[in-house]
């Protein structure tokens, strides 16, 4: 889907943990690059050295792209062997530098730095809490919480990652973290597993990661997922140890199913599934529930072009290209009530109108949230010739929100909250409208992983939160 | 292909004149967003206000990309009806700011802006010619010679569109002009017509830009394409007038294959032919004349992928994406001599192992230059589980320079010039390697259209310069 | 003293509460403006509307001067009749982000603004104490300290400024303080009254600030002091409270008397004593004590001039200009170890050879520390034809460190430490050299106030810390 | 006087040939910092390296402070052994980039850089025989025309110093140039010598400066000043070539001399005169020829200082210091139209009411333009409590324009233009007020100087152009 109408992932985190006492910053630069399609409001790296003084780290983090917050002057700065790193999801209202991650604070025990993806559900009441006790806030995310936490349980614990495990128990929601202490990194992972997380290894220096692309552009190899509810903790002489008291059972896992569907990379494998299996299935079910005739078929670019293969392969419909984005597209200029020809849907998108005039056309995108873009997207085909044009999305129509670390908006701005498919048909122009069927979205993945499926259904596997959570608090 | 071992067009040209006399900064500004990929080094606009001031002129450039370059506050000062923008290719040597254009000046008649397209074949002598009558250079670009010529011609002419058809029997090579003088918008092309340039309208203003796409982009009507030789003038008060004294017969033309195969923009359509198809028939044809039993068929992302789709479409062979690009790589701080794991290739491309694992690829690519990503390109795939790589490219082998307006490097460094294709299947590690035929490359196009195809023939429709005319000259 | 012997004051000051509803963040820009040479590391402004949504506060800060950091548009967006602002003094080690003022939080009754100038002697302890229940710090910074202290307090009391009213028992050392919170700025001062305070009013607004030359800026008129001890609260109704709870008898007051000396601006009056007729007196004292015939009195640029026009008062010596200061420059490029012979000194002064040559020249300077500029200032005066040059420092030697709010370096380090003045006069070339008589310093001052002359006699008017406390923590 | 009512000097030059072939970017920037009170809009540096290649240049220009403009990176990109430099005066209007000296170009003979301080007056002529000739002109400023007329002369010399001799008859009006060819450093004046220029010397690197405190600044001796007409070539083997051929009567000079009232640091000596003492007898005039009894007498800082010395010194009135000035102001935030009680000359400046209150205050500025801050001076004054104040002018009224050089605006905007001293007077609030008589102009310097005095009687040592040449072409 376009920016103009797309659901923004919170976060990507990446952590790295050099035994041998070779820099790790350069390597977190690269990994926070490959999983910058999970955030791009802000960024930040913090790296220690863990031969040098104990817990004094060195940070820097900014509002920006990877690329646009990183000189090579700042990475050459960024002297240690273990680090975490942060990208962050772009929305207008919180967009301010305090909350930039990662979190880099001292405590009883020296310093720490937290990576945080997710949402916790019970942040509201915690802040209460936390507050009531004398706590002070300068940020309004969640990690500052978590940090609060774990400093309180590890007055009473022997253990960084002790600390992290009597923290985890206080904690609801969605989270994926990685904590750097100054002798041990540690990943660790909600119960029910919402949101991704991956260890890796290369020579002698461990990785964590959201998904599996940050190890490949490292050359780093997959050792396994962090399971849900697990601690890993890599400590300083190369032992991995793992927490698992907060496991519960793999049927009461949530794994987000709009991970495979959307916010992760299709070359990632989360939790043993591959993503670009995931897309593919999507588009074959798609075909084969709702078949059509149909002279080519293709993705709206890029998150659509998978599922449009998919769709391909079941049908025997030729696979297509029928629009070219221009990938140099930077911030517009449109002013709003500005009478101005250019839209932002024109600006990053043309119809390529030689291989659609006179087509007949099937176009896959993998979502509709507000569906903003999705008709002027079918206008665009039509103008450029195609005699028909047949949407197919890759995910059934979004109902409720998301509570665990998405931007699925209130249920209001759903264009399927209220309308039937046959109302946006007709609102976005299209000559038919076919949705993924719900019962499809197990079969999307290995059929042992248990999912998320709240923002298509309203279940959730935990309770959520009694008020809305998102953008309360505001620095 | 990759950045890497890419080519570089000069550069892109976009002019406008709104006759009501609304600002035309603004849809300069996503004309040459639209034109990005003809040049990253460095962008200008120049605009003036034909009912101000005459021949106030205010411009605004720098190196870097369209979005970077210019700010909203940017765009907001740029107050003019009529206005010129041009996109410069990024080479390291001579990437300095006093050569970004367009260029600025005044001269006998008032001021004149220029934006050019190509590459003047004579430009040594004509600069010795110049010097040698007292002239100055504060850049090393084409556009300052040719502001030259058109200086001295308009002393004895009695408009400025004389003057420039009086200046172009002077110069030699490739140009696409757009000049912007108080009062008139003018597009010129050398009679060969090596590189684009068309006309299109909206609403009461015309515009020249180097393709079609940057007038949809902006939502333009199409109009025609600037001939060869011609030169196209609009007047305040509507008028298109038409000088084409310079033009020669068709056959004599000679359109630049390359923008076809590799440069333009797949939605544009040149001189009356859409470069999307000629891609499809390379593709086709690369399958016609060397046919191969494989699984899947995919592009090097993204160059390579409409030719994928045509030879998927001559073969019956499924196209695949078999390769993952991030699109938010910015600069790479890899050092050279430092020993670092990640490669700027892996930084960009991740093999789709799911999709590769155990299958038979076909892999299309434009063109090989140097030779240096391509067997990073297949080992990633044979890393992947590839059981054979079968490369194609979708152009024949580069042998010569070339001198009119693409950056071909010396022949000494195109890998084709000293080895056999066999030696080069072997050094890029392929099961088989196939280029596109020569005879091919006339029926890419319409057969009417008579093409430079110098880079693989060594036949150019006009002289080349004695010496090597590229980068001698540097401020 | 320059730059490069040069002592630091901590920071400067500014609330201001515009009771009317007017924006105030650029008059407290103009007055941090006011207050820059009260610290030039970083500087910050935070607002809050006190119409608007309840503690929402906008805030911004970073490295640089006052000039650098904001721009008219950063000024802009400063919305609020409510606001704090800081600037802080440049230190090499500390010198990160993080750290800058106003600190900004959140707590238990929502949100508050603080801004500090001093230095807290129990900093360690409280960090301990508060780190041992459970508190995280996410600076270095004792305003932090004092937040945590407020934000505790405030559980227990129903109002912030009671609050405010119950932590100051717990912390030690200097303090002036500039808080805001949703509906109330408060200015309040160690019982000591170490660095100074004073409140201000323009129209319908209130104004704290560090010196009064910051009221005379934005054309505010001065009320009066904040007394050693007090808590001052200025209420939305436009109430002032105060609270004297922490007051103690005014001979226990311990004024930094090198605030007069060369803190602050000689346009400000502190504690009701001005700047300028302190420096006038410490010349004419260094005249009365050691009186020499000269032929012209100067001070060393900038400050000092006043004392040197105290000199030339008493002495009947006229009173000249030796040196031309240049007032643009900026950071210099003078490496350590390269053969250069730009001397940083020589780039910043240059002597004024026309009044120096032949002549006998009593130059007068604020203080010595390391004395590794004197000598070059002598050099420099000797060069330029003067016969014979007399240094006389405006206070006594230092011999202790400062732990109240400014830098004087660690014992070893300052010159007087281990040299008797006839060791240093040969050291910095001088034809003899005077400092200020102890005994003279309470007559720099009105006589009713109690002076801080630690840094001179070892004797603080509070037990100074145990072990140093400046640059322990760091982030 | 203060910024608002200020006069431009146009420029500030430096050059620096190092024979023995060592780096001069670094004292080149050093220079150009010692000069910056000459121009603050934009610098430049161009270097070459004489042992590298021929005439290859590099350079950074750009809008902004010398400090502001570079940074150490860009400095140590600066390598080369040859150099010019450039300051700009800052003027609202033709304040563009394209402006920024030095001039860098390409010729005949290779490359050229130059740096002019002065003015044409007859530019436009020049521009016109130019333009009517086929030259175009990217720039708006004079370097342009003199590179344009060296450029043609040098066809038909031997020598580069030659085509300077050449050029130079051509070229009316003020101008002190520095020019750089591949080989050769060369210093020009005009044969009326309004503006300074000087030679000095540095171990084996020869410098010419604008003026001598450039050469303090980087410990360089003083040689000689360049003669007005002469022409003062370095060579590559170290000689000193003069060549005087535009030579004129010494009493046909006209050294402006304003330098020494007004533009010039105090610490410069310009033709023999040093500056500091022409101030030192401009304020013993002002009282001989209009004594006053007063209590105090003081400067308008910075540059009132030197002039209320000399004041001093012959009234024997007590030297003070009455303001307080602001170093670190930068861009001021008053909007236009904006009720806004802060006055941009409080911000700058503040009364020491300690010193004035009670007081009769003689108060010396170098002049008055346009009246507009002189009455708020006064006006603080008596707000702090000043009895009488006297202002006293080191200059004659300003009545007519400058074409050599300076900013000095259009007649109708000059206060003394239409209105006697006595409306000024009380204008401006003052109890009496002094210009310097004209007839002590000549006796400000050396009686053999001949000096131009044109913006004070009309009375211009070269006719004046006429038309105003001011701002005419703009790019």
């Amino acid at each position: 889907m376009l920016a103009e109408d797309r659901i923004g992932e919170e976060c990507g985190v990446f952590g790295m943990y050099d035994l041998s006492g070779g820099d790790v910053a350069r390597s977190i630069y690269y990994g926070l690059e490959s999983l910058q399609h999970r955030g791009q409001e802000s960024c930040g790296i913090a790296v220690s050295d863990t031969n040098g003084p104990k817990g004094k780290v060195i940070s820097h983090k900014d509002m920006g792209l990877v690329n646009e917050v990183f000189t090579g002057e700042d990475i050459d700065k960024l002297v240690g062997n273990i680090g975490v790193g942060h990208v962050r999801y772009s929305t207008a209202g919180s967009s301010v530098r305090e909350n930039a991650q990662p979190l880099v604070l001292n405590y009883v025990k020296g310093t720490l730095a937290l990576a945080h993806n997710g949402n916790l559900t019970n942040a509201p009441e915690l802040r209460d809490e936390l507050a009531y006790t004398g706590a002070i806030f300068q940020t309004t995310i969640d990690s500052e919480l978590i940090a609060y936490l774990i400093a309180r349980q590890r007055l009473r614990t022997a253990s960084v990652e002790d600390a992290v495990a009597l923290a985890m128990p206080q904690i609801k929601g969605a989270y994926s973290l990685v904590i750097m202490s100054p002798r041990k990194l540690i990943g660790a992972r909600d119960p029910h597993g919402f949101r991704p997380l991956v260890l890796g290894k290369r020579d002698n220096a461990y990785i964590f990661a959201s998904e599996t692309c940050a190890l490949d552009t490292i050359d780093a190899e997959y050792i396994r997922d962090v399971e849900p509810g697990e601690i890993v903790t890599i400590t300083s002489d190369g032992q991995i140890l793992s927490n698992k008291t907060r496991c519960i059972p793999e049927k009461e896992h949530g794994h987000c199913i709009f991970e495979y569907i959307y916010f992760a990379r299709p070359d990632s494998v989360l939790d043993g599934q591959s993503v670009y299996d995931a897309r593919i299935r999507a588009g074959r079910f798609l075909y084969k529930d709702d078949p059509i005739d149909a002279d080519i078929v293709a993705g709206v670019p890029e998150s659509g072009n998978v599922a449009a293969l998919g769709y391909s392969m079941e049908s025997g419909i030729p696979y297509g290209q029928v629009f070219v984005k221009n990938s140099y597209i930077g911030r517009t200029f449109i002013k709003p009530g500005q009478k101005n020809r250019e839209s932002s849907v024109k600006v990053k998108l043309n119809a390529l109108n030689h291989a659609v005039n006179g087509k007949r056309v099937v176009i896959i995108d993998d979502s509709i949230v507000r569906g903003t873009t999705s008709d002027r997207i079918i206008r665009m085909l039509r103008e450029a010739g195609a005699k028909e044009v047949h949407m197919r999305i890759s995910s059934p129509p979004f109902l409720w929100p998301c509570y665990f670390g998405t931007d699925i908006p209130a249920r209001e701005q759903l264009i399927a909250y209220n309308k039937s498919i046959e109302d946006i048909r007709k609102i976005i122009g299209a000559d038919s409208l076919g949705y993924l069927k719900l019962n499809r979205l197990g079969d999307l993945v290995d059929n042992k992983m248990s999912i998320c499926e709240g923002c298509f259904t309203g279940r959730y596997p935990e309770e959520p939160p009694v008020s809305d959570i998102r953008g309360e608090f505001e620095a």
